[in-house]
This record gives structure tokens, sequence and C-alpha cells, in this order.
């Protein structure tokens, strides 16, 4: 009999490690959020994340290895997450998984626009934006294009009506 | 207070769909495996997936649209599944996975061999082959090329050692 969970199938082992809704809602915050101390990523949560389930969350991101933690390790509230490069690299995962969300279910507009955007920059948007990701979690040169610049104002620009 | 779960994000929505280990390592198994009945599904999961998480699983994925079941509502084990359109539109979320597994995680080498051309192909491969498992899922014509057959050909001319 096979034992459960134990296969090396990238897919499976992507899974293992990602196929948790609250990880990827916590990567999303930091990644478009730019969301990097516990509080901000507890009290801005949009989904209401629960305190435990975010303090998990976050020690299981950093044991897999997808963001690191810097800052007094007594203090819970002031330590400070950053991506690394393995959850930066989950860029053009979050992009195909906006645009297929905003082909298949109830999206609100507002909410969307980000992920129109990503979706319709494609790979090079994508690609700049890790670069961006970059300096702004791994103390890498700052680019010139702030593709979170212009993913925040044109979220910033929609109208509140139609939510 | 915000209620947990109730944004309209793109991203969240998808996880609330998605967000579940065992539900992506079904719709894996009938689109790289065109594994289509329950028997199939269960005995040879790569993972052992168990009779009564599949069977829980089946059914969410039907509810939320990803897949459709045909034959004898009465049987469990005679009726057949097939990928949506909705389920068919995962294969560029599936490559990106398995591109980011393959970079990152401990993958086996002969489990990879899908990925990794999947990879390389592009989105041209994923197109050609969305439109072969409409084929195959929801009855429209086949078209000339079968990205399945690559994917199956390369995986089992891959010597057993070295898993």
């Amino acid at each position: 009999m096979k034992v459960p969970g134990r296969s090396g199938c990238p897919i499976n082992l992507t899974l293992e490690v990602l196929g948790d809704r609250w990880s990827l809602i916590v990567l999303r915050d930091m990644m478009f959020g730019n969301r990097r101390f516990f509080r901000e990523l507890l009290t801005q949560s949009e989904e209401g994340i629960a305190s435990n389930v975010l303090a998990d969350r976050l020690k299981r991101l950093v044991e897999h290895g997808l963001i690191s933690r810097s800052g007094d390790p007594t203090h819970k509230q002031k330590a400070r997450y950053s991506l690394t490069e393995m959850g930066i690299a989950l860029v053009p995962l979050f992009a195909q998984m906006g645009a297929w969300g905003r082909r298949f279910l109830p999206v609100s507009e507002k909410l969307s626009i980000r992920a129109e955007l990503l979706e319709k920059g494609g790979p090079e948007m994508w690609e700049a934006f890790e670069h961006e990701l970059r300096a702004l979690h791994l103390g890498e040169p700052t680019p010139q294009r702030s593709v979170l610049s212009e993913l925040t104002e044109a979220y910033a620009q929609h109208p509140k009506v139609g939510i």
C-alpha cells in the first residue's frame, strides 16, 4: 500500500507546500500589498485571517523557505517578513490564478483590477514585478519600472461604486 | 468585523475553489492520466488518495463546475467524470505549478519529465493540450496534435532507474 503524500511529482510537491488557502493568502498580501509585519497582515486582511492561523502559516512559510523573518525573535509583533526568491517566483502562478478566477468566478470589480492588469501585462510585466520584489524583499537595486505602483494606482483610482 | 472568506478578490475566490490539495490532485489525474472513473482514480493514485476523500472531492468538483458526471447516478463506480471548460482552463496553472515545483522542490526525475516538457512547450503547447482535452472530455473534434501522447511517451521511455 502506498503511503499517502509521498510522491515526487512536481505538482504534488507544490501542493504539499502551497496547498493551503491561507498560506497563499498571506503570500498574496505580502506580494501585492507589501505587508511585512504580523500586525499589518492581521488587521488589513480582506478575508479576516485569524491571529492563530496567521501565526501558524507564517511559521510554516518560513520553514518551507518561501519567506524569511528578521528582527527580534522574541517579539512576534516586531518581526519583519520578506519573500525569498522561492516566494517571488510565484508571481506567474498568482497571475494565472487571478486570470482563471476572473474568467470563471463571481469576482468583485474593484478587487479584479490588479489581476486584469497583470493578466494583460503578460510574462514581461511578471518579470518586471519579480525584479521589483527582489528590490523590496531581498535588497537588490530598485528597477525603474514599478509594477506595484501601476497596480496600486489603478486600484485606488477605481470608483468604490460597483464593488 | 470582516466575515472570513467573503472577499471577491480573484485570487481568494480561486483558492476557495481550488485551495485543497486533493481537489487539484484529482484534477491532475483526470487531465494528465485521463482517468475518468472512480476506481481508476482510486487505485492508480500515486499519492494513495483515500476512498472517502476521493468521493468527497469528486462531489465538490462537480458542485463547483470543474468536472461533470455522467452515467447511472445510483452506481458510484459506473459514473464517468469529465473535465468542463472551467477545469480544462487550469492547464496553464498546472504548467506553472509543475515549473515552480521542479525549480524549488525535491522532485523525482521520472515524475518530472511531463512537467519539464510542458514548461518548455510554453503557451503554444498548453493551448494544443486544451484543444485535445476538449476533444477527450467535451466531445469536440480531435485535433491533429496529441500533447497527451507526447507527454505519456516521454514518461514511458524514461528508465526506471533514478526515480
